[in-house]
């Protein structure tokens, strides 16, 4: 493991001070920087280069399940977001509206897209006439902006960056598999490519995204044993289907209306790789998405024949498809070995003249800084073999943690001394909003997914019958 | 060739009414369509699916020329506008302004980036510390929104899709060579994705973009003989980094201003290959970018053994890379040869009894209309081929007509018959404003570039001594 120096004391104590330690990190590996519009983020190249790699690996699964990608206005009409009236009620309070365009002002106020269900909405009632045209499966890449009070980059900031599928259906059924099928498809990229495991299912109606019959969510647990909302799956029914008008001629001549549904994920999803894998020497990025996934480190640089034994073998990583990089900057090796260990490179490779001589390298893992010498030959397959087993220990790891930290719990107290220690809790509940919102208050903990298959005598709450079992936590 | 059939009827006479047809192809063909805000597009997905293919295409080329892409906020601080004089006077009278947020008048309104100068150089500025910070390469691909009167789809709308890169150097020379540097990789691009010739060249100061020293403009010549600027480049010496203070320290203890560049291309480009290679037709698109490029239509689909040579066929395209597609529905194929035509498919492939029990396949190119029968076997390799020969042909035809419809003129009445007749235009120009802005009053053409390495005796305005040549055309 390479000595604490300086680096690890820029950052702040990840168990004691775990906002700024994540703060310290985002702006330190110059993942991110703060707009200069308050609450707004810039996502540096460090950081854009993970959203690139999560859009290419999401975007390929969105395909093979039969998506298109299509790109609809930024602005909406005021008047859009009215016709569906929890919809409105949701997101009125936080929208960005224009009221000057071209020096004059604008006869109809106009939102910048805080989600696209309204304007897609009126797009698909155009375009849907007939049964022929069903299903419709389009999936947009867009910013979209939410006017928040408290921000954090990649986690909650006034614009930032998703994607949201859009779909309409003949049946119930049919969209309701539509929203299980995605919500299964985003559960499976965050545990093969994040490393992330996460809890999957429906939300209560008070969670529930505001026009929605159902939304299920996607949490992962982080560091501090809160819960991050990762994705959602919502099925829509015919609410905007009724509120746009998108109906279709059946079959049977009888004009229908369309079941619909959405599903969002966004560079939140960042900062769910930083808090769920990062630890008290910064980032570790999970090799599927990270940008560098080996840095090659030269050792006595100005030996003869370092530098090319460097680039040979960047080269030949490189043409292997391993994302690889090498440091020649002035620095010195200890520098860079933690400089390279802050932003999470999963695999550093030192290549020095007696490694050169021995025909080896040294290879040092992130993820629990293995060190060991290994065969120059055949380096790309065991890059990726190596890749590979971090890619299995960071998902393994996380998933202990995410087990370890689940505990029951009989009374209110009890959860709240469960989420106190950093725990998701488990507990039964009647099912009414007023003992959810006493929850909430007195331990800051929300409903985050009710649990499926799983039975409970009596509410944690009032003591009545139990209608579900429900994971609170804390959440971001 | 297709028989004419009702598909030709519902698009305008080509050479009568370009831009009844330019509508009529766009949306018939599901590229685009309106959005409900005055002035806006939605990108269907065959569109959409063309973008992405151009983004691809020139993300690559940004990266091996060493880029690397980041994110900056949509919203930027009025008052960032006015910093560099001419940036404001350009750009303030078409910005949409936000005035309020999360239910609250702003204290300083927002406006929608019509474009990133302004709050990339705020962010370089923070950036930049240092000479070893430098040169600072970084693209965005973003949407931008500039509040436009009269609009057509890709052409001119309120919001549309494009990548900005924008960069820092240390000298002129160096912000000068990537400025030209990245009008080679547009030419580069468009000549061998789009197909298109392209002249490229220097902007008038009357045409160049608000705050650059000097524009850089790349001109395609439309059907039509207008042009349409599809890409532009543009060194802003230190104008930006003054405004916005960016500032490095140099090896010799001295603080300097850097030198920046910006260049950009839009989702005009997809007007442009419309209007380049669209014919009576419908469209008409390069292989390299064609979201479709062969099209496997079954003939005599009920026969035994046709579907599942279809699906064989299109199952090794796809294996090969050639992005095929088959089309089962119960249109008829004659109905089908004409829908594929119209939406520009490079290539299509007949298959049915006769050819299959010959080893065969039927092709007919989208470019010039031949049918040819060939082997079955290999079949990727000659779809390759083909593609190729596709790509070149459309290329060279687009390329004769360029080089056909260029001529002189001595006089305004003569360039006024030259652009009138479907020209570009070349003429000698004395450099000043009022001659450039007579010549547009009178003939409704203006300066697209000044043409390098050519002279002329007198200016084709006022008589006096030219300064340069300049080609002239009528511009979308």
């Amino acid at each position: 493991m390479a000595k604490d120096n300086q680096f690890v004391n820029q950052i702040a104590d990840i168990e004691t001070d775990f906002p700024r330690w994540y703060t310290d990190v985002v702006i330190r590996t110059k993942l991110v920087d703060y707009g200069p519009v308050k609450g707004t983020m810039v996502i540096r190249p460090y950081g854009y280069a993970i959203w690139e790699n999560i859009q290419k690996e999401l975007d390929a699964r969105f395909k093979a399940t039969g998506h298109q990608n299509a790109y609809f206005p930024l602005l909406i009409p005021y008047s859009f977001m009215t016709r569906e009236a929890e919809h409105v009620e949701g997101f009125a309070p936080e929208v960005a509206v224009v009221t000057v365009g071209g020096g004059e002002e604008l006869a109809e106020p106009l939102v910048i897209r805080p989600t696209s269900e309204t304007v897609i909405g009126e797009m698909y009632s155009k375009w849907l006439q007939s049964y022929r045209d069903l299903p419709i499966l389009i999936n947009q890449w867009a910013n979209v902006v939410r006017w928040e009070k408290t921000t954090r980059p990649f986690l909650r900031t006034s614009e930032f960056l998703w994607q949201e599928g859009h779909t309409a259906h003949a049946t119930e059924e049919e969209a309701m598999e539509e929203t299980m099928k995605m919500l299964g498809v985003y559960k499976e990229f965050a545990e093969n490519c994040l490393a992330i495991p996460v809890f999957t299912g429906r939300k209560t109606e008070k969670e529930k995204f505001a026009g929605a019959v159902a939304t299920f969510g996607m949490e992962a647990m982080m560091h501090d044993g809160k819960s991050l909302q990762a994705g959602t799956s919502h099925y829509f029914g015919q609410n905007f289907s009724k509120a746009f008008d998108i109906q279709y001629l059946d079959k049977d001549g009888v004009h229908k209306y369309a079941y619909t549904s959405s599903w969002g994920v966004s560079t939140r999803l960042i900062g769910a790789i930083i808090m769920v894998h990062g630890d008290q020497r910064g980032l570790a990025l999970p090799p599927a998405v990270a940008p560098v996934q080996a840095i090659i480190v030269p050792i006595a640089a100005k030996k003869e024949g370092v530098l090319e034994a460097v680039a040979a073998l960047k080269a030949e990583l490189l043409a292997a498809g391993i994302r690889a990089e090498s440091d020649l900057t002035d620095n010195s090796p200890g520098w860079k070995f933690n400089e390279w260990e802050m932003k999470g490179v999963p695999l550093r490779i030192e290549l020095g003249p007696r490694d050169i001589e021995a025909g080896k390298m040294t290879v040092v893992r992130r993820d629990n800084f293995e060190k060991s010498e290994v065969s120059r030959e055949n380096a790309a397959d065991t890059v990726k073999k190596l890749l590979a087993d971090i890619q299995t220990g960071m998902y393994e790891k996380a998933k202990r943690r995410k087990e370890e930290r689940v505990v029951g719990a009989d009374s209110v107290e009890e959860l709240l001394r469960g989420v106190e220690g950093g725990n998701f809790v488990k507990a039964g509940w009647c099912g009414c909003r007023e003992c959810e919102e006493k929850i909430k208050e007195q331990t800051a903990a929300s409903a985050r997914v009710i649990v499926e298959d799983e039975t409970a005598e009596t509410c944690v709450c009032c003591g009545k019958k139990a209608k579900h079992v429900v994971l609170f936590a804390r959440a971001y």
